[in-house]
């Protein structure tokens, strides 16, 4: 089944147990044209400039494994909302950022066309 | 009918045309325990507290009036997400402030328990 609201959930658990996993969920889920936007932070168009961003940011932090909690999620036809704690830690579990966020993504089966993180900035990841 | 979708968007069309209406449907909807956030930004219990923050933003930007823009909004249970821009403008209807933003509105019937929007706080209002 494909309902957008179960891919964005399993898109989710797909970031366990490391964050290769998470890479080779995201390059299964986006297409190259998939808009994913931390906004006010970055926006990148494809797979390609996503897996770059994400590589700036393990090299910032020694990210090792994401988890993501879910406080609330719904969707209208194919965009599903959402407010959730995104954790990431290192490779001795330690937590090394913490983001509590509001999240939207539009669906198209499997894939994600859009993604836009909403978060408090100007604290930033920590 | 009150379905919590409903309510929330007829909340936002509450805010027009002036502040003073904004602050009008802010007192009808909150209770003393509603906590309101902006998150990173300020957080308040109750709609004593809720106005004393409009007013210190009004007293920092001369705010005549609001609208709220719904790209996106879906609700589970009494929990209603939403993707917007907010706009307000001054009294010659220059717009002064634009965000656009993710909140999440917890329900009871008519009444706010509880609000959280999230942003680019780092632009901060602009």
């Amino acid at each position: 089944m494909s309902d957008p609201l179960s891919e964005v959930l399993a898109f989710f658990d797909e970031w366990k147990p490391t964050l290769g996993d998470m890479l080779t969920s995201m390059e299964k889920r986006f297409t190259d044209e998939t808009v994913w936007e931390n906004v006010g932070m970055s926006k990148t168009t494809g797979f390609v400039e996503a897996r770059a961003f994400m590589d700036e940011f393990a090299k910032m932090l020694p990210i090792e494994s994401g988890e993501v909690i879910v406080h609330h999620a719904s969707a209208s036809g194919n965009v599903v909302l959402t407010e959730r704690t995104d954790n990431f830690y290192d490779k001795d579990g330690k937590q090394i950022v913490s983001i509590k966020l509001m999240g939207v993504f539009e669906m198209d089966g499997r894939k994600i066309v859009a993604w836009r993180d909403y978060f408090d900035t100007a604290k930033g990841f920590g």
